[in-house]
């Protein structure tokens, strides 16, 4: 019984590392890649090499920079009063999406997780502070997962926030835009229920 | 509204190229990459420039090389007078699974398709039919896929190679294993029906 060849076999190994990638699907990854043409396989694997060099968070707020300056720390053209607290650097780009926000944002980069070691330590919460009072930010969004570990860590940023006197909100929860009650589980229905607006 | 940097955007494409992968897909990828270390990130863009010149088809009947000679071409190990003709040089590893095959491969690379431009020309069949006399294959076996374009490709050999005198028989049809008769698509019932076995 035949085998893969041993470099295609590391090659389907790295693909495997991939978010939601399996076996099967590194398979076929890998035998897709046999049929592109030597520049496509050159440009894509110099992307991957250069990937960390040319892309790199900002060392103020954690978001992406195009280039050499971060353009969400741009005062000149967003809104410091307000400062988003978001998980990782590409909610950002789903926040600029609904174009609702001006502020400037800051990434943890990691939520409170005591399975995975995720203490409070990991929240740097120093650099947090001290943004806030050089910024002279007024209100702080938390805009983090509606997950158990979201959750702790929204309420954990809140206590520490809250104790020096800062406004601490954070995004409605309720039911999805164009969802049916039918679909809608029990938890988001209640939070819709106890969270519900006058009209 | 802020965009991803041009790098990061240039890495989503690549990596869109792969199949089934989307917008949103890609996006997943290209930010889980950012977060591998320098180590992992160089040997997979290796392995991916490297690819082609590591992975290499055999000449004689299209598998995949692992070093510089065919194992699946190895004579000594393997019946020359069965010849199993098959689309991609994958589908030799999943016959190999099964274990009831011991004899040689040709891949066609492609299977006949007018819209696409397939036409018999893109099937080489005078290496097949040299390949055929050369190592005096007694039986050809079609496994090629059930579609469209699979048939019409099996059809076509079929009446090209009998023509030359040569046995030629090609995988069964019918119910896969474990299936549930409710779960089974009419065709293949109907396959099931007229291929009925002696029992
Ligand atoms: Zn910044
Ligand atoms: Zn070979």
């Amino acid at each position: 019984m035949l085998k893969y060849p041993k470099d295609l076999l590391t090659l389907i190994a790295h693909l495997k590392k991939l978010p939601g990638v399996g076996k099967k699907t590194a398979e076929r990854f890998a035998f897709s890649l046999l049929e592109w043409d030597n520049k496509e396989l050159f440009e894509f694997s110099e992307g991957i090499a250069t990937l960390k060099e040319r892309v790199q968070a900002c060392a103020e707020c954690g978001c992406l920079m195009d280039g050499v300056q971060c353009s969400f720390c741009d005062t000149s053209r967003r809104d410091k009063a307000l400062l988003c607290i978001i998980g990782s650097s590409r909610d950002a780009y789903a926040i600029e999406e609904t174009g609702n926000f001006r502020g400037l944002y800051h990434v943890l980069g990691t939520l409170l997780s005591p399975l995975e070691g995720k203490t409070p330590d990991s929240l740097n919460l120093p650099h947090l502070e001290d943004r806030i009072k050089q910024l002279g930010v007024e209100e702080v969004i938390l805009a983090l997962d509606s997950t158990l570990e979201g959750d702790a860590t929204s309420l954990y940023l809140k206590e520490e926030l809250q104790k020096n006197g800062i406004e601490v909100s954070r995004l409605a929860l309720g039911l999805p835009l164009g969802s049916s009650l039918d679909f809608v589980d029990e938890g988001t229905l209640s939070q819709a229920f106890s969270g519900r607006q006058k009209f």
